[in-house]
């Protein structure tokens, strides 16, 4: 039997007009702003029109830790979508933008896989609707603006030495990383280092996705802190005078974008952050205006659930109100047996021992996911070489846990492969059954949240931070951030800071190495390890490949 | 009498569906892809089915040095087109888009004025439809990848000191001039100096604008020299592989961009070269997709007739074998008079002695542009100031060169105040009188077509050129670009190279400061004076006062 590849499948699909797209969820083409046939904005006036609608049930996607055998949380949240409009329900997906500068590195992402997809794929992977070339340009005139500031004397005093707001381009370019710059002479500055991060890193990246409206956006914009005096007071967008064109030159890209499934139904695609730095959730405006217009809403959350659900739920859903109805953690066979110390290559050989060996690293997510009051069901990925006793093995361990697992086959079959999952999930969302909560109250101290999170979430025994870091914390918790939520930046292969421990650890320590303040988007940004905020290209930048050829199609970028 | 701001008016425009503009020159909307409900690209496909098409009228509109006072080229330019479709021809503009970074700087510039005006103004003044972010992105795909290459073991031997291709953002930036790359240790690459430009001094920029398709693009993309080797061999874009990427990258850029008038005609507005380091002149694409669909097409170029027509004649009308029919003009009497030498201040004043004083700049013009064998009409772009008398000697000073002057009132009327001078390019377009030749052979060595321009254009007795010039010339003749146009960079206040002798002076040199290579956009640049390609804000930035207002409209971008 041979498959067809993601981009075969996804230049095959029959795209509808986005228009009747838009009519599925009651958006009369006048309020969708079309880029092309297949994308949309949707208009600010329609989405202000449907603030009295009754929100839907909102269900998020989250997995365990990723492993290289791959567990297609995408893929699933596509199927999980289709399955639910198969069974009848009005349901719509929301997940994150592509980022432009990776799909030059390495190759580019399909939005899901197989006949679980969001098209257009080429068009994602590119410049889509120019939503991060805008975020791009926004931030790098406010990095303008402040060294224009300093330039005509500088009537802030900002300490030239203190300048943290760096510049940014979707592009990956190790070369930008570190640079001095306004060299050549007094026309061109005062010289001092600094450098480029990739666009998906910005603050302003993350204050997109997490603005409720334009006027959120940019009051948000504002207390974003770009520098300090010498005596050490924050100076802010506010303060440099940028907050408002940089809100004007966000403004459509504050829009939520409209495309569909292969199988025709509404997939929202909508910012996308770091989620490390950031917590790498698709846009608040998109999760809000899709409750307002579906019944069912999925949505996912970056990385495995130690990360990725946390974030979701203790930044994105505190700080937008929102309350998840169940959660699906995804989970594949493959996945289990790496996790039970199976090497990649061994994969396709049937090892029921390595999968229950494996499967206590589910289990904990399972159990991480319920400590925030929401029902849990585990989707397992199915994938040709999984056999019916290694299947069986991960229904009864979560079984054992109280919860239930149910095969899906979105990948080959689209919705019919997703059926059962998605009637179960529309039964425990329609049962109200959930009790979200976030994990820690606004009140307690910063240390104490990371603390929190660390030991209740990655089982960690203790969080080590020297005196400098909780001199950091106390500062920022007496200048009034300390109702912030943090945003930890840690490896996310292992629940511990070392990505070669898989399973479910014990007994380790979480050390910060850093912390930040995103004053703007409103968290405290830890940063447990090395993190990378400007990739590089390989050794053969799959950019070298990509071209168009004799008939106009894409080559190379998948 | 008040009058109403650029942006009042353009505000209350009565704009149409672009699908409506669209098939006035018979594109289906199928062969439209909107952004948003009053832009569109034009298909590639579309574009092909109508090379059979006979070509309609082209028609230059260019001007006198530019002054303080103003002289409405744009104005004149989207005037012209109202006219000839008000007396009932089948005629389309073609125009530059704006670059996004000054508009942060001084206020943003309307695409015309008055009732002579292309919208949305304020989509064209950010975004648009994402072609400069396209090419600002594909340019600094080139820079990541030639420092990946140094990276990963330099193959081809790039000398790290003779990388010549820099990075671009579209933003006036002064700090990122002049900068150092790379540092922070092994990881980080090789530390060197470098820096970046603003988008539309892009050789991309200059190759998107003279591309005739999507192979012409990668093919100059191909031939852009990066760098030279320690023995002074040039490294192209094609050694790198970037070409195919970056041709991906542009695929969407390269359709031109439909937009419509005040008064729903169709006006393409694509590409945006700059006019010192480039030809400023919009896209071959959009200029020939235009003769194809409309009968007269009135384009313009960039600054005065002596850089913005020559480069139009003798580097854009060269290489996509196009030739004008007629070509405007645009002087006016407040312009006459700063160059009769009356100060801005007075330019209320009647002074017809001025006006006769200044009128040497438009007869040189004229004089010029006759001697690329084409027709010349004069347009008096009228102000409200200007008194009969003043409007007269004009008149009369153009009859004695054996031309003609028609006052235009376009800016206060719209089409109405173009109907004559319509009418009479009309008949001069209809009776073909032009016998179009470029300048110069392309068989000339360029030193001497530097030199031709020099005399006969400016007018000027000598061309300075030190030995090292000379023989960077050499080479490139002895390499095989001695086939190639020139390019001259400098100001475009004066005939000379000093910005401040106004008027028809003679006798002066012209120094040249230096020569580039742009083997992609197929042309050499010669640089007279000072150049600058990556803009400063000023000291109170238009950025400042730039927001949206509680309507949800722009304010302070105008």
């Amino acid at each position: 039997m041979s498959y067809k590849s993601d981009i075969e499948i996804a230049r095959e699909a029959n795209k509808k007009p986005i228009q009747e797209i838009g009519e599925k969820l009651g958006i009369h083409s006048d309020h969708l702003l079309p880029y092309g046939h297949d994308k949309a904005k949707i208009s600010q006036d329609f989405i202000n029109s449907v603030q009295g609608n009754e929100n839907g049930k909102l269900i998020l996607v989250t997995a365990i830790n990723p492993t290289p055998a791959g567990e297609g949380k995408t893929t699933t949240t596509v199927g999980l979508g289709d399955g639910l409009n198969r069974i009848g329900k009005k349901a719509a997906i929301c997940i994150r933008e592509a980022s432009l500068g990776p799909c030059f590195g390495m190759k580019g992402g399909a939005a899901g896989g197989g006949y679980a997809q969001v098209v257009p794929m080429e068009e994602m992977n590119l410049h889509f609707t120019g939503d991060f070339h805008a975020i791009t340009t926004a931030h790098n005139l406010l990095s303008a603006m402040i060294d224009n500031h300093i330039y005509w004397g500088n009537e802030l005093g900002i300490d030239e030495r203190r300048v943290v707001w760096r510049r940014v381009l979707d592009m990956n370019d190790r070369a930008l990383r570190d640079i001095v710059t306004s060299l050549g002479g007094v026309s061109n500055g005062f010289p001092r280092q600094t450098g480029f991060d990739i666009t998906v890193a910005s603050e302003v990246m993350a204050i997109l996705c997490l603005a409720t409206d334009l006027a959120d956006l940019e009051r948000r914009l504002g207390n974003i802190i770009v520098a300090y005096t010498r005596k050490r007071e924050p100076i802010t967008c506010r303060d440099i005078k940028a907050d408002g064109a940089m809100t004007v030159l966000l403004k459509d890209a504050m829009q939520p974008n409209l495309v569909q499934t292969l199988e025709n139904n509404p997939a929202f695609v909508h910012g996308g952050p770091f989620a490390n730095i950031a917590h790498g959730c698709n846009s608040v405006m998109a999760t809000t205006t899709a409750l307002k217009l579906a019944d069912y809403v999925v949505t996912e959350a970056g990385f495995g659930a130690d990360l990725g659900a946390e974030k979701f739920m203790n930044i994105k859903c505190r700080k937008a109100g929102l309350a998840p109805s169940a959660v699906v953690v995804v989970a594949t066979v493959r996945a289990m047996k790496m996790n039970g110390g199976v090497a990649k290559a061994d994969l396709g050989d049937e090892n029921v021992d390595a999968v229950k060996k494996g499967c206590p690293n589910l289990g904990r997510h399972i159990e991480n996911v319920k400590s925030f009051g929401v029902p849990v069901v585990v989707a397992i990925n199915h994938f040709v070489t999984d056999t019916d006793a290694e299947v069986q093995a991960v229904k009864d361990y979560v079984a054992e846990q109280g919860s239930e697992a149910i095969l899906c086959q979105h990948w080959a079959k689209g919705s019919e492969g997703t059926e059962e999952l998605a009637t179960r999930v529309a039964q425990i969302a329609d049962a109200d059954q959930a009790n979200f909560a976030p994990l820690y109250a606004d009140s307690m101290p910063l240390l104490q949240k990371i603390d929190t999170i660390a030991k209740r979430i990655y089982r960690a025994d203790e969080v080590l931070a020297d005196q400098k870091i909780r001199n950091q914390l106390k500062e920022w918790e007496d200048a009034g951030y300390g109702d912030l939520p943090v945003c930890m930046a840690k490896t996310q292969y292992s629940f511990t800071t070392d990505p070669n421990r898989r399973g479910a650890p014990v007994g380790h320590s979480v050390p910060i190495r850093e912390v930040r303040l995103s004053a703007g988007a409103g968290f405290v940004v830890v940063i447990c390890g090395e993190i990378m905020t400007m990739p590089g290209l390989p050794s053969k930048p799959a950019a070298e490949m990509i071209k168009l050829n004799a008939d106009g199609d894409i080559e190379g970028l998948f």
